[in-house]
């Protein structure tokens, strides 16, 4: 696909980059683009390149924040004594949603993934460390996906966390609540069955 | 989803107004650009504001155009006399593709959709009847969509074409070329019943 503008080659190119974003998809995102108004697509860019030249990270957990601290570190209700682990900030989001955490978080940044050479080093891993050798931290949960990258992370993390004074804990996996079981995959049916509950631990909830 | 900081919220909420990206897929492709290179990011916004901001149309065939003429209508071995009338550049590159059309095109930037409020003045149609109005335009293939949107851009065109000497067509509209007769869909197959044709002119080819 030759394009007859280099303009719109070089859009179409730079959009492409972006993840699960083929050419064709990014050269009907770059006619959209053209149909708007001068000023708009001005706005458009301006929003991309602030976000990058001008965020910054919350300096306890990482977490994207307009501030130094973000607003869950700084809000004093929260229990400083719990942090839990997460990949990147769509986790907080989740995890904020579900209403059922009132702790505080430790965003990695990424997961150990030696295919795509991210060690642990890439990661925000040192910080963790160091907010977990301050005294009045209790518990880390390890909130990562269950893929091999998060599994992976999981076992670097909890290893290192096994030195400090820290209770370690990970996510629950088992059915998802609604679904069907023989919906349901067989990795998941089958850590299931072995992590079942007593079904009075279960009513309680 | 309340996001912990304004900049991302702003980033978001723009690529949030890209045609087929919701607002979970504009925070992917929002925190895939903040782990990028700050330069790459520049390069990224640049590229997306200089497309709106410097781009310019072939002053003939109203093509996006690096140059007052694109490359298509300056291009002497082309069949000045048939002019092919498309929705968009798009439709350009998949009929170049083909290298079955050695004509040249007349690009309408949209069709005639009274549902978003786009008019025929709000296209290129004056431009192109100031084209057939030039002698040595002998044809005018419709290349147009095979929507209502389409169809009554089409019928509109015709109308207006009717007062000057040209021949007007249309694409053919039948069975995709390797497609199941079983998968096709009613309307097709019904058109491709009415509008088939001796077997010696389709042998022919």
């Amino acid at each position: 696909m030759s394009l007859p503008s280099t303009l719109l080659e070089h859009a179409v190119d730079q959009l492409a980059t972006l993840p699960g974003i083929g050419r064709r998809t990014a050269m009907r995102l770059a006619l959209d683009l053209l149909r708007r108004d001068a000023q708009e697509v001005v706005r458009f860019s301006d929003a991309i390149r602030k976000l990058r030249e001008e965020v910054r990270f919350c300096d306890v957990c990482c977490n994207i924040s307009d501030e130094p601290r973000c607003a869950i570190c700084r809000d004093p209700q929260r229990d400083a004594s719990t942090i839990c682990v997460v990949e990147d900030i769509r986790d907080v989001i989740a995890i904020e949603n579900t209403r059922q955490f009132k702790g505080l978080y430790h965003v990695l940044g990424g997961v150990i993934s030696p295919m795509d050479g991210i060690g642990p080093d890439d990661l925000n891993t040192q910080e963790l460390l160091g907010r977990v050798a301050e005294p009045g931290v209790n518990e880390v949960i390890l909130a990562l996906g269950t893929t091999i990258e998060g599994d992976t992370t999981g076992f670097f993390l909890n290893r290192k966390l096994a030195e400090r004074k820290v209770a370690v804990s990970m996510l629950a996996r088992g059915l998802s609540v609604g679904g069907d079981l023989a919906q349901a995959d067989e990795l998941t049916l089958g850590r299931s069955i072995a992590d079942r509950k007593p079904y009075e631990q279960h009513a309680k909830r």
